[in-house]
């Protein structure tokens, strides 16, 4: 039985984004995947990485994020809120973010879920990144809403590509990077704006989506049969 | 005399990134700045956007972010360390980040000053983008360090186009969205696997790029005579 984790960043109970966070809970329970969840404003996530983070230090004097991230996890010392979410992850054959689109990327409580849980050694290495990156084998795939309408991004919009554009440090720069193999994800545009018949068509939408997620376009990530060894492009 | 805001995102005193701080701080200040400081860390800065933002609701019932951020500023009910960031914001004629990038973004404690310091109306609106932001007239940079060598992005890079490929989503995305006249950020590659003669001259050229700030590239930003009033291409 295939695991889903769902990584859900809002507030609110009854917003937009919750509800596709259910719909695709329902969708991905249905279609035989156990669900594990790191909603999170509900645990109250620290997404501010510290020192704190660190039990002990591999170098007293002087902090280096990576290098202590390396450090604390291989000596066990790493904070314990950490720990549970890398153990989510590891668990999981499928990570699913659900998340209101803030300033082109994720609100800062789940980009700092990534600063902290995806940590070096275990997701990337200097070598191992891209198809080589910790997480292999994974997949990845996401469902945003953002106010714009979907007529101002792609090719002819003025803020230009959005997934493929805009979004690039989230789809290939971190899912990506650290090895997962990135779906497509559902973007819902400008739904603070639209009547409840549209909310729940979308929704309707979402749900046929996850139903078929295996079926659908994967993120483009580069190919390292084209670099050499210190990925210089051959 | 122009004053400039520096916002500045490192836990650590002896951290090379808060050497990069200091240093533009000392060359803003020789060339005739007066400084304003927001030390993120230092400061305890909360990230995390919620409901506690708002002294008061324009809607009880459901939460749309973006719609209370209006509601709550021009009622005078906007959290007060918000206020206090955003009238540092207003104050400045030039605005510089320091952070060291974390998965091509700034980290999250500095995702969460845009999430909650850049207020829909005040920074921006439906149709006040770009250079009809809220805050055109305004200057950006930015000085970043990361891991990666310098060889690994741009146009023959594993990762593509840094500033200007997964970068967009900060300069374009953010601080060019708001109106602010963006100046090519200076960045720091591999910085942790430098000797400290190497790391020297990099503070070095930084002083040399901020002495000189305004002769440096800006970030190109959508021209909006190109699109209507809707934003449709012309």
């Amino acid at each position: 039985m295939p695991t889903a984790l769902l990584v859900h960043a809002h507030s609110e109970r009854d917003s937009f984004v919750t509800a596709m966070r259910d719909r695709i809970a329902e969708t991905l329970s249905a279609s035989g995947h156990e669900l594990i969840h790191s909603d999170l404003y509900e645990m109250g996530f620290n997404p501010v990485l510290s020192p704190a983070d660190f039990g002990e230090r591999g170098n007293p004097d002087h902090l280096v994020y990576a290098l202590e991230q390396r450090h604390n996890f291989n000596a066990g010392t790493l904070a314990p809120d950490l720990v549970a979410e890398i153990e989510k992850v590891k668990q999981a054959d499928l990570i699913v973010l659900t998340f209101p689109l803030f300033w082109f990327g994720t609100p800062a409580i789940m980009k700092g879920w990534f600063d902290r849980v995806f940590i070096s050694g275990e997701f990337y290495g200097g070598k191992t990144i891209y198809e080589r990156g910790g997480m292999a084998g994974k997949k990845a795939s996401a469902a945003f809403s953002l106010g714009g309408r979907e007529d101002m991004v792609g090719a002819r919009g003025i803020h230009g590509p959005l997934v493929h554009g805009m979004l690039r440090h989230l789809f290939q720069g971190t899912l990506g990077y650290v090895g997962m193999e990135v779906i497509e994800p559902f973007v819902a545009h400008n739904i603070p704006y639209q009547p409840l018949e549209v909310r729940r068509k979308c929704l309707d939408d979402l749900g046929a989506y996850f139903a078929d997620l295996d079926s659908k376009p994967r993120i483009p990530i580069p190919d390292l049969a084209n670099f050499g060894p210190r990925f210089e492009q051959l």
